[in-house]
């Protein structure tokens, strides 16, 4: 299938400030943005997808002198799931992001210095407030979906809850809630690893010269534990022997410590990702609780939405398993919500949504297409 | 039920070189070790306990001066499950451990320096083989039982492989017959936590005058997160704050997070584990797969063994699962072994093998007044 081709970041100044739950201001701020497919003329045809931890804007296509395709491809272009012939898709790097949202590396217009440290704490509901001005500015008055998976999913829940009237179909995948204690203290020996080492410097490192790459490396190889299956693990690696014998020494011997110390260089390395948002990412979602402010009642939560839902888990996703989305789906029900529910067989663990996957594609095409074909009824109906 | 009360450690100077498993000699070294009980005059009523991961010989009673019991006295004492009026109980330091036995702390007296990095790798079958240094150090035949959790219970069923006519009963506990990819993955982050601590120093970091406590830190607080099951995290902190209210900020904010950091402080300062034991515990762990030399058939690594075994594993344990207890209950089936094994409903994780639970003492009860009763029948069928 065809790709969406050459794409290129844009960055939407924003000069609204942006009150944070956190209780700071933002007086400006910048969310960088990409787009793919057309808007159409009655401006209808939007879908936001919104990112997990460590993503961005960059979601379909390719940058001009880069072969690698958004971390969303195989999902969104010409014919494809997500068809751009079809829908205009929209993704924004989450503020305090890393990809050309204003983040912790971006520079504090009121002191001319990297923010670093002092950027405020974001909340979900804080990147809500930011990708609402985004749709302001692109003149889309709904979006015909939002669509996240894991911390995205998240945000497509926020939406849902706190702009009833600008969601039309929300599709949350492998997400949660809210974050299991278990979850949380993954998150917190992450962030324990960044800020214990000796490059942190206090968040500073961008001033000191340096990054706490070591820490940082080691928030990912835990992470990426976390994204696959015990079982995907044992097939793709099992005890296999990188060197076909074991060394007796300290050196790489298994295949999987080989497998997760490259993914830790790459992304504290190569990828460059700035520490300081990886910490306000995790956080961000330990915070996130909407049922927090309704009596711990995630069906009082959720009662002011009037989205149609699909929920998408899979069998062997252990960091956000089914169960989590069963809770979101009952939630749904109690409310008398419109809620579709595919529990998708796969073996790659939380993965598994950035995947192909032919039962996954299917129910995900299908309920789109429903989008596409009732949008134009509803347009029908009103041109009779 | 009563303490064997004050208790202390003895140590075993072993002058018989140790070929070990690694290619390397050690040409002597010291095995420290706690007795319970009485050895009766056959010296029949003997039972060893294998410690794991971060555990060592200090396993029942209290040190002069000391209110910390040993790790396991719930179980071990007059009256207990393991018995003091009935069994002499032995358990002795795993050899590279920090508690006494030679290790990386030690001094190694070939060059009057301390050992650091250069303490060869050891596997468990060198613990096995120090271990029976032990045994004939203290005239013991045979063990009536020995008796293992986690990586102990690895060390239970080498000695059923390597020396069978040594162990009448096997009880292994919370155990697997080899780590799967994910168990390795996670050895794996620790020891890059301890080993990319700048205070590392190669491993040379006593000579450097520190030590790499960030990193133990971090490998700990890792640890304690797969001794606990996602439930038990859940009922035991939830998402319950310290302070009652979020403070947005990257102090500690959720219990669970406080819980994991002063698991993680303790265990790196005030306990001053070793880090080097605890890289080689973690290898040895990785290494140990006895099925490896039998064409990966567990069933054929274990055909040599006689023993009698008690296997025992926990429902909410999804470090060492069920199912992997169930390889080894199925490999001794099939060598018409006499196996006993229990499944015991737990929501403590893999920690239940240390914890009062009255399913858990019951079975261990009943089958260890079997060893005793089966013991004297035996005694008196030869006095016949």
């Amino acid at each position: 299938m065809k790709s969406v081709g050459i794409v290129s970041s844009q960055t939407l100044h924003v000069s609204t400030p942006l009150n944070m739950v956190c209780g700071s201001v933002l007086p400006e701020y910048d969310i960088a943005y990409e787009t793919y497919g057309s808007l159409d003329a009655e401006k209808s045809n939007a879908i936001l997808i919104c990112h997990a931890l460590s993503g961005h804007q960059h979601v379909a296509g390719f940058h001009e002198g880069n072969k690698n395709p958004g971390w969303w491809d195989d999902y969104i272009g010409p014919g494809k799931v997500i068809d751009t012939n079809q829908f205009f898709v929209v993704c924004s790097n989450n503020l305090g992001g890393c990809h050309g949202s204003s983040g912790p590396a971006s520079t504090n217009p009121e002191t001319g210095k990297v923010y670093g440290p002092d950027f405020p704490i974001v909340t979900c509901k804080d990147w809500v407030n930011s990708q609402n001005e985004l749709r302001q500015h692109l003149g889309i008055d709904a979006w015909s979906a939002i669509i996240g998976g894991s911390m995205g999913g998240m945000q497509v829940m926020q939406w849902a809850i706190d702009f009833p009237d600008k969601i039309k179909h929300a599709i949350v995948i492998a997400s949660a809630p809210k974050l299991s204690a278990q979850n949380i203290a993954f998150n917190e020996v992450a962030r324990r690893a960044i800020m214990t080492d000796p490059e942190f410097h206090d968040g500073r490192f961008i001033e000191a010269g340096t990054t706490p790459k070591r820490g940082l490396a080691l928030a990912r190889m835990l992470g990426h534990l976390t994204y696959l299956s015990d079982d995907l693990m044992g097939t793709k690696f099992g005890r296999e022997l990188r060197e076909g014998k074991l060394n007796y020494n300290f050196e790489v011997e298994f295949q999987v410590e080989s497998y997760l110390r490259y993914q830790g260089e790459k992304f504290a390395t190569k990828q460059n990702f700035d520490a300081n948002t990886y910490l306000l990412m995790t956080k961000a979602l330990d915070y996130f609780d909407p049922a927090s402010e309704f009596d711990d009642d995630l069906t009082k939560a959720l009662s002011s939405a009037t989205a149609k839902f699909l929920v998408i888990a899979f069998t062997t996703d252990w960091r956000f398993s089914p169960e989590r989305s069963h809770e979101i789906v009952k939630a749904l029900l109690d409310n008398d919500a419109d809620v579709s529910y595919a529990e998708i067989e796969s073996s790659h663990g939380h993965d598994a949504f950035l995947l192909p996957n032919e039962h996954y594609e299917e129910v995900f095409r299908t309920y789109l297409s429903q989008v596409v074909q009732k949008d134009l009824t509803a347009k029908g109906e009103q041109d009779v």
